[in-house]
């Protein structure tokens, strides 16, 4: 997907909202378990649910690689079933030597053809370069993520400056604003605003908002640019609104509140 | 697999070596193409020649994934064949948030019976803790790998000390020497030296033998420890040694040079 195709999708639906799926077999609506395949069953209704308020989709791999062989068919159905109006990411955080991330790029834009991926920058540039070499597609590079974790390694002290500063100014290098977003969570909103100083014209995912606590208005105020370049997504606040009969008009319920936070940004 | 048992299969057979399996279906010998999996037929023949003189087999699902889902049932198919007697590394390069890395141990652990996941841990602790929690499974935590991009962040500057020593000593507290592993390219065997004094009982897996180039008398000389301490990991230069009909016979001229020129180590 082209850079002005999203834009323009963003300003049409006024909305910068992703939703993940994120979908756990153990937690969606019993009612839905006697399906040939209950996990596709209920991203089909989420997605019916959800699609005419956001603008993209975010799948999470780890939960259907969970499955093997029939959670990897429910990605691909669950990927095709996605409109080519929505923004297709793949979280799937790869990244390995040149050759390897090679195959990976195959693998997410190519054999399942998503519109974006999520990388682990931690093996450098070599491992990134061949998800950039697509055109039309996005590599979205971890920056600062939401979880506590981030501080083991991404604060440590490079030169004064914590390392995920350093890795965001290096990786912004690598790509460019049509090709490279970024992801920073929503957890981490102060830090938010000086990442946008680094990176003034990259998109950037933020995920963490919902279950995980990140603050929406703070994540709009420091985030937003000319573009909007945000994707905000929520992913269990949405999906697990109910996990009884009614999942549906309860997901629908809650979008609907995300979408009316965002209003204001749209004049 | 307990590190005993495996200790004993190294010392058994002469042998710390793994071989990895990054089958390219674009560089199998063409006479296979005909099978109906043919890159399970390819591992197939090379398991079976090289099973007796390595202890180890690394899957690079990245080779698998890309072909969707028909390579997912051959990287099933592939681990399965795999003997039990041989430590099977899914060399995967997951991490993330913990709700997440808890699924990818679900997939690597137990939908998929492997032994061990190569991990990236630039998301810190808590996206590395759900693979430890299994019992007898091993985490191999990326500390200063084989490529150039190396350079790019694991090699930056933290108080003094390269990154990937800071993130080394770290997570050699997050785990111990029954669950955890690191990964150090052999392209690296200086640097192997003083990792193995941070690190002085972890199993380590080098890759970076054969084609990249890695020097195989130095990460002996400096990697060896009391239990043996080493797995070496070679790919390309035992699998892809000819891509005609004798391509088993020229695989196993390989792997026998490799052992010999590891024999000295055992007494």
């Amino acid at each position: 997907m082209k850079k002005n195709y999203l834009i323009n999708q963003i300003q049409h639906k006024k909305s910068f909202l992703c939703v993940g799926l994120d979908t756990d077999i153990t937690k969606i609506p019993k009612h839905l378990l006697g399906h040939s395949d209950p996990m596709f069953e209920f991203n089909k209704i989420i997605i019916d649910t959800t699609k005419d308020f956001c603008v993209s989709y975010k799948i999470n791999t780890a939960f259907y690689e969970s499955m093997g062989l029939k959670g990897w068919e429910t990605m691909e159905k669950t990927l095709h079933y996605i409109p080519n109006t929505h923004f297709k990411i793949a979280d799937a955080k790869r990244g390995d030597i040149g050759n390897t991330s090679k195959q990976y790029a195959k693998t997410f834009f190519e054999t399942l053809p998503f519109d974006a991926i999520t990388i682990n920058p931690y093996m450098g540039e070599d491992s990134v370069r061949p998800f950039l070499e697509y055109e039309n597609k996005w590599s979205i590079v971890l920056g600062l993520t939401s979880n506590l974790g981030a501080n083991d390694i991404q604060k440590l002290n490079v030169d004064n400056t914590p390392l995920y500063k350093n890795v965001i100014k290096n990786i912004s290098n690598w790509g460019n604003e049509d090709n490279l977003m970024f992801v920073v969570g929503a957890t981490k909103a102060n830090e938010l605003k000086e990442i946008r100083e680094i990176i003034p014209n990259n998109f950037i995912l933020v995920p963490g908002i919902g279950v995980q606590g990140g603050n929406l208005e703070e994540v709009c105020n420091y985030g937003l640019n000319k573009d909007y370049g945000l994707l905000l997504n929520i992913s269990r606040d949405i999906i697990y609104s109910s996990d009884k009969e009614d999942f549906s008009e309860k997901s629908l319920d809650r979008i609907l509140w995300y979408k009316s936070q965002i209003e204001k940004y749209f004049s």
